[in-house]
């Protein structure tokens, strides 16, 4: 039987039409790529992607993420016309303020958006974390049946290979042999500023053989049988394949083939034009029943079915494996120990050691966890002590090395995250959190509670110098929104720091570590858990009922501020020291609570951070002192650089001593 | 004549055993490193590389960048070996406070390190933007003699070469056919948490061939001999060259050959060891007085002999080509058109656009401007119209296609500016800053004048939606230490940041840009150019001899402060307009001037900028109110997002409003 007919070619065309018409609507988007890929992905959702439009999130569905996100018009389009709650209404609507179908795709806007894209390159990393999390989770439940047993599908652009992140998760995904993943390679040579030819003379092919990928040429992006065999090639790897698809960017439109029609729509003339060429009379806005009772058919009868067959193997699962699966599927964490968790009353460890503690801890009971990081796990003490690497030999593993790969490691955690079945963190040094910013915002974009252990946290790194040392890093990543960032002071507040991030649903925490020992702070051990959780808590407070001026700190520094306001006070001031490990916490509590914390008519306050101090005003206002690091730090051994930069008692006294609060405010208006 | 002898393996190992030394002495440091790789460094100092210790700035000396950093050991090693300014007190002082060995190489504290590294991948990146540099000056200085003809080396690792700014700066060298460009790959198979099978399964050889490299093995990377021509062979080739070495990472220390011996000293047993191993029985910190003549005639005369020669060459130019050269190598920028710049009486233009008119200004007066951008060129409207492309038949165009490699973009702009003779700018849109952000802290602590053009600016991108509006990334940059960020408010505010930028010499420049029409300010064309170097000035004045508030704004949100200050006044509220487009700049500028801008006594003030809040405060302290985004923003026409999201008068009016100075200020403490 033949597994294409002239309603597959129809259905290629009503894509086409159907995704120019809803950018000439919007008179805003890119039809270079739907026009040039619509073959490719009608033959891939038709005839191999596995979904059921009825039941979305179903746990077992092959997963497809189009990296090229500038191309949402044709995964609308085909949502819409695979039976997902994507109505016509919502094509129309589509890049309005609103809608639920916007410019690029959103995770959690409608339902089939498996990952927010259009940051080139990173939908290819979340691909590849996807494709990890499958085999992991296979090799956990797979063993009375198949249940955890799909593939998983990219579409990436010039663009996406051009960047960086492309390379570390393409190597990545190479040494992890994710013979599972498959990714199809829109190759029409056109980015948006012309020919590829001006600044991509890379053989793609030949690049990822190097990675051990399988690749795959198809010289006419419009033969769909010719897709469809490349497609059930790469099924059967054992390696994930590349399958370079030779298309015309723009296809049928006037200007194809250049990048004159990558991102503007078509103009009425355009359109009409196209219609001419593709031979296309259905009115506007149209699926043709042939093709409708064809996508029935071929993406929502056969998805359906799949997922009836796999719902009955997943009846006959024996009742402890079937409740450990549906507590995965619906990530419902065990987070039913926080009596159990370790409780500091003295001594001293750098809080990288207490987050290795509390990773143990939570590795014991949530077999869920998951985690690794850029090869520095032996500095950032995150292995999982009872497992060993995840590899392909040993999928069932926990401790992922990523390699010098920051960006990729925070694309493939958000693509472990989005899979489902995993709870995932990563870890670098804080100064390298800037290599890995933009999967960083895409967790936040997408709300998803990955957890990253960013230490050696700063000057106090000391001998590395400054490319080692962490200033601006700190606020910078306070700035992300929906990002909630933690610096514990001391051992039980990395417990609590720790605890937080298990318990976040819909945020990303960074936890921010020392390499250098952190004394356990003065009941910390009483008030560390409820601190941290409000972000900002009075840890020492001043003697008599109200303070003469407070000191603010973070981290290591709060350790600095205790002995401050114990000089302090033999100089006759009698100030609380406020512990701050969490600004976004803090700030998303009630002004009553704010205020307790920072009584609002003592303006004599010292915010102490070894970081960049833009940032801290939020605290100090206008009248106060930020002891902080506007400059970069400085190589040498860490007993060296702190004096030298400012981080000793007797200059945090002289910082309090010149904050006089002025006459100005005594005539304010 | 044999090219090497018993006293080139013997200042192989009097390098090995001094770096060792020094770690040992700095307890901190990485060893592996110096111990596998000084057989081929040793080679190309004294075979190849061509510098001149006395006149380190040579213009036309050979560049080498050694982008594994923590190798520093070995760098300084051979800069003390050769002559340079290193003494042998230097050497001890390695990884001190205030030395001139720092832990990584830092550009601008010891002549001979080219560039500051550490950081991985990026030491690369600036090493092919050295060579396009080169080639770039070769094309314009070249026509009567050789003046400008150097290799440039660089050194790295298997860490670079995981990194994904290594795919991307490596693609762009083989596109552009970098052929003196030479790579020496120490491939040791160990990185920092192990060997490299367990994350780094690539063949790199391949994947450079894919780039278009010409790429060679050396089997024994001891071997002197074969080390030679590969690099010999490499000098003759049209394309990039990567030389494979294998070596053994700690060579001769216990531990050789695994990760044991990556980053921590060999400790006093492990370094007598290494002793035994080499047969060295020198004092510690000695060069032996065979290495020390040969090493003074291999390098330190056979440059000199080489800097001599090119001067006669020099000296014959004719007048008008040397007083050419003789600028460009002095970056003395012919800035004297202050007063022909453009100045704006009415309309209106995105910033974009007035960028694009002063990039033509600018660069019909400055030979040496080079830039381009990451794919965006259409829409950051950065080309150069008078110029081509800069390509490997075209290399004296300036204009420079990245492609869709922001990371890469901004190390190859710090290698083009560390080069020297050229004037580097790159763009791309805000948001996508950070995917460049580990490269422009480079440049800020570089102290490199780079200028990036970052367009796209806000949530007016519109349709495109929150993975291409920015939020916190204007904050986020203005966080880095010594970088300034301009965000101008119409076409006078936008010459004048462009200005600014030019005049830089120590720091780079971040210009912050609209896609949307800016209409010209009212007294703009007055007050922008010396309103812009202070950062932020009054543009807009009360009417009365104090204000009851101030409104406080940069780039596009200025026009709206200027409507809100006019709405206000009808509502009896005199409110003056402050234009910040550069809160850097404005906190540089003296505690009087800025006091005159923002009295202090006047505390109800709002800040208005479609960015993060978080670091406004500084200007409204805790009494004021910041009208920005805390939030992602949305996928619409600017014209429905922006009300959507609280920009419109009314809701600033309100805003303002609601703005008390609350009681507590008058009793302040």
């Amino acid at each position: 039987m033949k597994r294409f007919d002239e309603i597959d070619e129809q259905a290629v065309t009503n894509l086409r039409v159907l995704s120019a018409e809803m950018i000439e609507r919007a008179n805003s988007g890119h039809p270079g790529l739907p026009l040039g890929a619509a073959p490719m992905l009608w033959t891939l959702w038709s005839h191999h992607l596995r979904l059921d439009p009825q039941a979305p999130d179903w746990f077992d569905r092959d997963r497809f993420v189009l990296s090229a996100g500038h191309g949402s018009a044709l995964l609308y389009s085909l949502l819409h016309v695979s039976g997902f709650e994507v109505t016509m209404a919502d094509l129309k609507q589509f890049r309005q303020f609103g809608s639920r179908t916007p410019g690029h795709p959103e995770y959690g806007v409608v339902a089939g958006v498996e990952a927010t894209t259009g940051p080139l390159g990173q939908g290819l990393g979340m691909a590849v974390g996807m494709a990890l999390a499958e085999r992991h989770l296979a090799s956990q439940f797979n063993h009375e049946a198949q249940i955890v047993d799909h593939f998983t599908y990219s579409l990436v652009g010039d663009g996406d290979l051009m960047e960086g992140v492309s390379h570390e998760a393409a190597s990545f995904a190479g040494q992890q042999k994710l013979g599972k993943l498959i990714v199809l390679y829109d190759d029409n040579q056109v980015s948006l500023d012309g020919p590829t030819s001006r600044s991509f003379h890379t053989d793609v092919c030949q690049r990822f053989e190097s990675y051990g990928w399988e690749t795959q040429v198809v010289t006419d992006g419009n033969d769909l049988a010719a897709i469809d065999a490349a497609i059930t090639r790469a099924k059967h790897s054992q390696r994930p394949s590349l399958i370079a698809v030779k298309t015309v960017i723009g296809f049928g439109a006037p200007g194809a083939g250049t990048n004159a029609v990558h991102g503007n729509p078509l103009g009425t003339a355009g359109l009409q034009t196209l219609r001419q060429n593709l031979n296309w009379t259905a009115a506007p806005f149209t699926i043709t029943p042939a093709v409708a009772q064809r996508a029935q058919q071929a993406i929502e009868q056969r998805g359906q079915q799949a997922h009836h067959t796999w719902n009955q193997r997943v009846q006959q699962l024996n009742p402890t494996t079937l409740a450990e699966l549906k507590r995965v599927m619906q990530q419902d964490l065990p987070l039913d120990f926080a009596q159990q968790l370790p409780v500091y009353d003295e001594g001293a460890e750098a809080s990288r050691l207490t987050s290795h503690t509390m990773i143990q801890k939570i590795a014991g009971k949530l077999p869920e966890l998951v985690g690794g990081s850029a090869d520095l796990a032996s500095s950032n003490k995150t292995t999982i002590e009872t497992d060993g690497l995840l590899t392909a030999d040993q999928p069932g593993e926990r401790n992922l090395a990523f390699g010098v790969r920051e960006f990729a490691e925070g694309a493939i955690l958000n693509g472990l995250t989005l899979h489902g079945g995993v709870r995932a963190f990563g870890s670098t040094f804080l100064v390298f959190s800037d290599y890995m910013r933009g999967a960083i915002r895409l967790a936040a974009l997408q709300k998803l509670p990955v957890t990253y252990v960013f230490t050696h946290d700063s000057i106090a790194v000391g001998e590395d110098g400054p490319t080692h040392q962490p200033i601006e890093q700190l606020m910078s990543l306070r700035l992300i929104p929906n990002v909630t960032v933690i610096r514990p002071s001391d051992p039980n507040e990395t417990v609590a720091a720790w605890w937080q991030a298990m318990n976040a649903t819909d945020h990303p925490t960074v936890l921010v570590l020392t390499r250098q020992n952190l004394a356990v702070l003065p009941r910390t051990n009483q008030l560390a858990m409820t601190g941290v959780a409000r972000g900002g808590y009075v840890l020492s407070p001043q003697k008599g009922l109200q303070p003469t001026g407070i000191l603010i700190a973070s981290g290591s520094e709060v350790a600095l501020a205790l002995k401050t306001q114990a000089k302090l006070a033999t100089l006759g001031q009698d100030v609380s020291v406020v512990s701050m490990p969490s600004m976004d916490l803090f700030s998303q509590q009630s002004a009553q609570y704010q205020a307790q914390v920072l009584p609002p008519q003592v303006r004599r306050r010292v915010a102490i951070e070894m970081g960049a101090t833009l940032g801290w005003e939020r605290f100090v206002g206008l009248d106060g002192t930020i002891v902080g690091l506007d400059r970069f730090g400085a190589s040498g051994p860490a007993a060296d650089v702190l004096p030298a930069l400012g981080f000793t008692v007797d200059q945090l006294v002289q910082a309090y001593q010149q904050t006089h609060v002025g006459q100005q405010q005594l005539n304010v208006i």
